[in-house]
């Protein structure tokens, strides 16, 4: 604990702003003191260098054998070839005449009405961005009205389309279908699922329908052979958890009259900030470093997000992914198993302050706060709650109170100030993140930018699936049923009796299989 | 790592199910022995007959001197008196006259028409809840759709309040102001904002506000003063954190057309299971268990809860303020330093497969899974989206498939079944975390239903408003303006520079005083 005149000394010397972007980075309640600074210093212009090379086109993802270029779609001209660049330029410009021609009246719903709601279906890198942006940045006066289709729930997807009635339903719905890899289970089930609603709806899903995924892809073979309204390309140099500004986040931003070219140039802003060789002055570095210190580059440490702006609560989800997926790893890049990684969680203040920042001040000392705080209060003047305060007041003031508490009780803490949520600030933040976590995965020696460890489930999920068709082939039709260890055997997995109980019971459930009960729920027999 | 015939033994000892309720949970992947079971049998012991004497009125929260009640509100014959008995009895009765009155018109708004929407301001233990339960259970045909002021950020209020206008604004809203001590400032200022608004929509508030709050606490001296339609009572034998099946969550919910008795029912259900002696058939043991398992009793591993169902998405933020609000402690009941606790985190399965997954297979392996599945896969009969699989069936798949792969390498997991998300459900999750977090409690010895952490940052955020007034106060109406330093000198703060520099920029973002910018941040002189 330090007191509050050497904390205002460390303000002043470890707070990074620009004036232009309406950004402050402050890490001086990190406790980083110049020595840690000078022995990360080679580690530092290290990282640099990989940042550099991985901007002009260096293989970054050695995995997968591919660069890695979201620092180029907002600013093409960086890109390596031609060929990326006009990629990108050629996206951005068809993705806002489409929008243009949406908004203006000229592409109409299969009625001849306008459209007035975007239904994107998509997951993880295909959603949390495009969800966050839309939650930071919509406001009642949106062209479009913004809705998820971001899992493969049944029940979930039927919640969603409920909640598009009031706005005109699937008849006035265009639907936005994003994955990368054209070939993603959960968005190909909610593409299936949208298409069979409209045409319950008696629409034309081709009339609503539009793909965002890599040429020659699963999905983009279905949008050419259905003749959907657009086609929008990704390409594998741009990966799920970086393509925010890639046409997976600027399409839906653009149709709901989001301003696109604001986003990309905050996040060109803060590009530029963060290619800065002078380390206190690059808030990439600073909050890389500061990551570092907290967690021993061990991830001993889990980062608490905290935004004080309830419009900002979406940025823990997007930067659990951002982060999550890229550093947590089980080898480094020269094979050693390192079991890397940083979690991350949180929601909002002051909310959260009455939720479980009891926990964070006084008990288990295993994380550090990333405050988030936004100056503006609000668009019109604030009222009054008391004789000169605001509640705006008291949202600043839990936040300075709370940084203030977490740090006498020994809990470190960095402070992102932005002065307002506009489309360049959120841009900014993704920007700022994208390079810390790139700096992060040089300092620990990982692989940022592939996925390794999602497989496995994907594996281990198909192989339940294909279990499944071989229990219901094996389920008898009459008689007084089978044991799930007989159903096992005939379905030729004999040691998969739990897995095939468990499909069982699920089947039973939804109507497809029945149960005659044992005298315990093991010992039930099953029949079709 | 066990072979599959193994965990099927073991996932029959370890399974607790119970029909009546729809209802299993499974530690079988959690790696506990029958050594540990014996080696926790008097500690067991221990949490069953601390939560006896809880159930019959003990001072349960010895720090406050209070009784701890929430068990009473689903079973009032168990009250230590006919006092309380009485009260739960007669708020619930009322509650369900209320919301009769208003689905029946006999209440009616301001200009006589039906209410639509139901604004439930409220923090913490007064909105995780509601919102939770609204989500969970809530659905197109609800009776009035809920909105929610969480918070005391301004532009967080004009947003929900620009929500309520497509389904006519606040001329057909009901608000509820929830504030157990009735002095909560967030809730104070939504208050306060709620009725501004009204009033600026031409509308007198008080024939629109109800309040939930503590007889004679602030909140209820201005419902009775201005003559509110109602007013509900809290109690100081009901915790906030523990408040949804009292006056807190049942009077919103009951609003909004949700089976309340339902839920009361499966609470009481889970309750009765969750006082059995047989550790091995009370699951709220078992569970607690399992969490002194996982994390060594000190907080060593995170939960992270993952429910396969969209609707039970906020399950993940209303448990972690029930488990780390209870458990996030400095001291033990004895007074030792123990800094306990145990973080919650988590979204929903299977979007966070392509989210942070990654990292929990492969990464930092700092944490345990809670799964929840939900059996029914939706309302109406599910399209195929490959022969014979439906998109529930990939829900399904992905579970069992994660499961799998994280215990594969050695990730731990508990997993919970419901038949349905129906309200005894509902009742039933909340009653069963809430008896596992006491008896967690009971084995490290701390005071489960206090938070005295929270006092730090709500006594340095007041410190920070005070100061704010001064430095208003203390800012020069003309020439060059003052420094950060002479007006921290002349609010009488001369350590205080760095708040009183963060006062100044945030009464600047707002058009309260004026920046004469100097050649640094910190070097800015501020006028009013």
């Amino acid at each position: 604990m330090t007191d509050a005149r050497q904390l205002w000394e460390r303000a002043r010397t470890q707070h990074f702003s620009d004036a232009g972007l309406g950004f402050a980075l402050d890490i001086s309640r990190m406790d980083i003191d110049d020595a840690f600074f000078a022995a990360h210093a080679e580690d530092a212009q290290r990282a640099l260098a990989a940042m550099a090379a991985l901007e002009r086109g260096a293989v970054a993802n050695p995995d997968e054998q591919r660069m890695v270029g979201h620092y180029w779609l907002r600013a093409p001209h960086l890109a390596p070839s031609l060929t990326e660049r006009r990629a990108i330029e050629d996206t951005l410009a068809a993705i806002l005449r489409f929008a243009a021609d949406v908004h203006g009246g000229r592409l109409r719903t299969e009625r001849g009405e306008r459209f007035g709601n975007v239904l994107v279906v998509g997951i993880g890198g295909s959603a949390l961005g495009p969800q966050f942006v839309a939650d930071a940045l919509g406001s009642a006066t949106d062209r479009l009205r913004p809705f998820f289709f971001d899992n493969t729930d049944p029940d979930g997807i039927d919640r969603v389309l409920d909640q598009l009635e009031p706005t005109g339903g699937l008849a006035r719905t265009l639907t936005v279908v994003i994955s990368k890899s054209g070939g993603t289970k959960e968005t190909r089930n909610g593409m299936l699922e949208a298409q069979a609603a409209y045409r319950a709806a008696g629409l034309a899903p081709e009339r609503h329908l539009v793909a965002i995924t890599q040429e020659g892809s699963e999905l983009d073979r279905v949008a050419v052979a259905q003749r959907w309204l657009a086609r929008f390309p990704m390409w594998d140099w741009v990966g799920g958890r970086t393509s925010e500004l890639s046409a997976v986040g600027l399409l839906p931003a653009a149709l709901q009259g989001l301003d696109v070219a604001g986003m990309l140039a905050g996040a060109a802003a803060m590009d530029e900030l963060t290619r800065t060789t002078n380390v206190r002055q690059n808030p990439g570095l600073l909050l890389a470093l500061a990551w570092r210190k907290a967690t021993g580059g061990r991830g001993a440490k889990d980062m608490v997000v905290l935004p004080y702006k309830d419009r900002l609560a979406l940025v823990s989800k997007y930067l659990q992914q951002l982060v999550m997926e890229s550093l947590g790893k089980e080898k480094d890049l020269d094979g050693n198993v390192v079991h890397q990684g940083l979690a991350v969680y949180g929601n909002k203040g002051s909310t959260d302050q009455h939720a479980y920042v009891q926990q964070l001040r006084d008990g288990v000392a295993n994380f550090f706060v990333t405050f988030i705080q936004v100056l503006k209060e609000r668009r019109a003047s604030s009222l009054q709650v008391e004789p000169g305060v605001t509640a705006g007041d008291y949202l600043f003031g839990f936040l300075l109170g709370t940084r203030r508490a977490l740090y006498d009780g020994g809990r470190p803490s960095v402070t992102l100030t932005f002065d307002d949520v506009t489309p360049a600030a959120v841009g900014a933040l993704i920007a700022l993140f994208e390079r810390a976590v790139g700096f992060y995965a040089t300092f620990v020696n990982v692989n940022a930018y592939h996925q390794p460890g999602v497989e496995a489930g994907k594996k281990a999920a198909q192989a339940v699936i294909a279990l499944q068709a071989k229990v219901i082939a094996a389920l008898p039709h009459d008689g007084d049923g089978a044991t799930v260890d007989a159903l096992a055997a005939q379905a030729g997995a004999p040691a998969e009796v739990e897995t095939v109980w468990r499909i069982c019971e699920h089947l039973t459930a939804n109507g497809r299989a029945r149960r005659v009960p044992g005298t315990t729920p093991f010992t039930a027999r099953y029949l079709a």
